[in-house]
């Protein structure tokens, strides 16, 4: 696929603004943004995603999930597979304004400007907004996607009981979204995400555009490590069972190896306790969790075996137990090949830096690529900030960001 | 002083069977055994050694602390310093029926058998039970003897507020125990506490009895180190300011550097806390605390030094900062040398095992040591458990250890 720019820029007052507009609805008392899926705060962002759709003159479109779909069907068009680009305008608790919401309205700005100034696509051109991509109220994440690409059955995901107590399935119907058309009933040709970075790579390089190539496998575990609790005091080094100096020895070597490894791989333990949690008592029990994440199936699978086995000759050396619990896995993802080319392109052709780069999150992008060619485009995040109510990204890297996926996808739906 | 055997023996089946009969007094709904100071469940504890003390026709007085002494006066020895036994009966929540309890009763058994024997002493023999050891319901622990010792004014003590919001004086008031006699009214020719090990040494080593000889000194530190939040899927190991990761680092050091130390010293992490403490969130705060221990108050403060030098490297190298705070400092108590070798001459008279042994918990016989030459005598504890209701000593070492106890009480209040 060669290159060919289509002349036409978004409307950057219209998307900043729009992005602005959003932003505010869903502000709780403590003037948090607090837009969790099904909510009465998501319908209220829904209504209005549903009336800037039609307002561009856009097909409406809901499905039993609860994703929603702006669709341009031009008459030359109509019976090809759609072009979609898509993410969420669900958030977390007290989250910034981009998350999401930027690659939606982003879609819908590159919709718009492409239809009125004339551009003429060989294929339908979609936007979805995804329905629960953070999973904070109800779990799994990445639902909407996850059910549309049939990576999980509708019905099961209805019946997903909140945290509140509430059932998914009778929210959405309450909010007016519980839609008719069947998951996956649009076919996409390619699927294209705008979206921060939610890291501090572009930032820290200088880059303006990131051209997503893969997007990284996570292993999650619980690891819970027993040993004897005895009195600080009276206890002799040599006599000790110490859990809690086991898990720090497992919280360094994951740090250090990962660090010395030229690969891609890292590796964090967030959450940590211990028992009985006392000055002078020797921990009998540290129970922490490590996220493992790499954008390769094999190096992925190749740090759980020396985690693995750097446990096995730790419980013998401390004299200690150590048990361990799954408690996620992704395989990694990789993304289009020729899409990715596209985004370098279109960024070159702007005059805008890029550079290739792994999603270090987890993405709608990810359970589209099951059922057709997708990428994904970033925008620098600054500090790498995200899920806080600090995220930024420059206007500039914003208009730039949804630039380059207006050229990504007039190409992507060009006559040729 | 050389060692002349009295040929008495103490009552091992009285001894035993009050040991029992103190450890039913205080079980609360659950039958745990919780006796906190100048509680209802500690009246009843005191009014049954009283009533024993009563019953072994010693002279009792109470001091305005609560601390309670049974005074045997021979006629003979009337206005000599006396040979104080001491140790406490209150109790931690859900208690061994030992830690404490044994060294009181132990006391009160030696002075009953020397009497009952026709042992003439040359000068008073003393049992007291001081007021308030654990710590749990009223702070400083070791509170009565530390205020005997003159190390507190009876009247701040006196004002201290419980965990329950009440205050001290006003309880002791409420169960009969504030004493009318100042604190230190007895000033003591010597000191000697009888207590089980709470450790296993002795245990390990297959040695019946402890010769301590001094007491570690306590250093507790809470360490807090500050670094950056980020996403663990999207901030390169390169880019964090990981404070668990440094939190880990610290823990390692500690346990490391004691271990390959040839000299005494432990050191132990008890307490730790992540923040925000997620599986995804690299931790932007770690908070542990650090409790060293040595019986060389030069060795303790070099190990804090170097504990200092590796927070100065560690905040350097990963970006983070590191503020510490002191919880408490004790600093280390040798014991009298000449009572220490009367221990190890007596277990030898009757054909016991023994070791020179350092204690690594707090006992009021640190406080004492303050004001009159002082030792202790430990006994084994069956794998180093105290402060639980699996706490035990086999019954022919606690008899053991009460023999050997009254063999140095009747050294050191015979007449040469």
């Amino acid at each position: 696929m060669t290159y060919h720019s289509s002349g036409i820029s978004i409307d950057a007052v219209r998307l900043l603004s729009r992005i602005e507009q959003l932003g505010q609805i869903g502000r709780d008392g403590e003037d948090r943004l607090v837009r969790l899926a099904a909510s009465d705060a998501d319908k209220s962002g829904r209504d209005a995603l549903v009336s800037w759709m039609k307002e561009a003159d856009l097909e409406v479109a809901v499905d039993r999930i609860g994703n929603i779909f702006g669709i341009w069907r031009a008459s030359s068009a109509e019976d090809q597979a759609p072009i979609m680009i898509g993410s969420h305008i669900d958030t977390v608790i007290d989250a910034g304004v981009y998350d999401g919401c930027y690659g939606v309205l982003s879609g819908l700005e590159v919709i718009q400007s492409l239809r009125s100034a004339g551009f003429v696509p060989s294929r339908p051109i979609v936007v979805a907004a995804f329905t629960n991509e953070e999973g904070v109220r109800y779990t799994p994440d990445m639902m909407g996607s996850l059910v549309y690409a049939g990576g999980l059955p509708v019905e099961e995901a209805l019946a997903s009981v909140g945290t509140d107590g509430t059932v998914l399935g009778e929210e959405l119907a309450r909010i007016g979204y519980a839609g008719s058309k069947e998951p996956g009933f649009l076919k996409p040709h390619a699927y294209v995400e705008l979206h921060i970075e939610q890291g501090p790579v572009l930032e820290k390089a200088g880059v303006q555009v990131g051209a997503v190539e893969n997007l990284q496998g996570i292993s999650w575990q619980r690891i819970t490590i027993e040993g004897v609790a005895n009195h600080a005091g009276t206890t002799p080094m040599s006599l000790r069972a110490d859990a809690g100096y086991a898990a720090s020895r497992v919280i360094s070597f994951l740090r250090d190896r990962a660090a010395s490894s030229p690969t891609p791989t890292v590796a964090t333990v967030g959450c940590i306790s211990f028992e009985p949690n006392a000055v002078n008592i020797i921990p009998s029990r540290a129970v922490f969790t490590v996220d493992l994440r790499d954008p390769n199936e094999d190096r992925l699978q190749a740090e759980e075996a020396a985690l693995a086995d750097f446990l096995i000759e730790l419980a013998a050396a401390e004299k200690v137990t150590i048990a361990t619990e799954r408690m996620a896995r992704f395989t990694p993802v990789t993304f289009d090949r020729a899409i990715v080319k596209l985004v370098e392109a279109a960024a070159e052709q702007r005059g805008l830096s890029s550079m290739r780069m792994t999603s270090g999150a987890g993405h709608d992008a990810q359970m589209i690529a099951r059922i057709c060619p997708a990428a994904m485009i970033f925008v620098p995040s600054i500090g790498g900030i995200s899920h806080n109510p600090r995220e930024f990204t420059p206007e500039a890297d914003l208009v730039a960001g949804a630039n380059v996926l207006l050229d990504v996808v007039s190409q992507l739906a060009s006559k040729q």
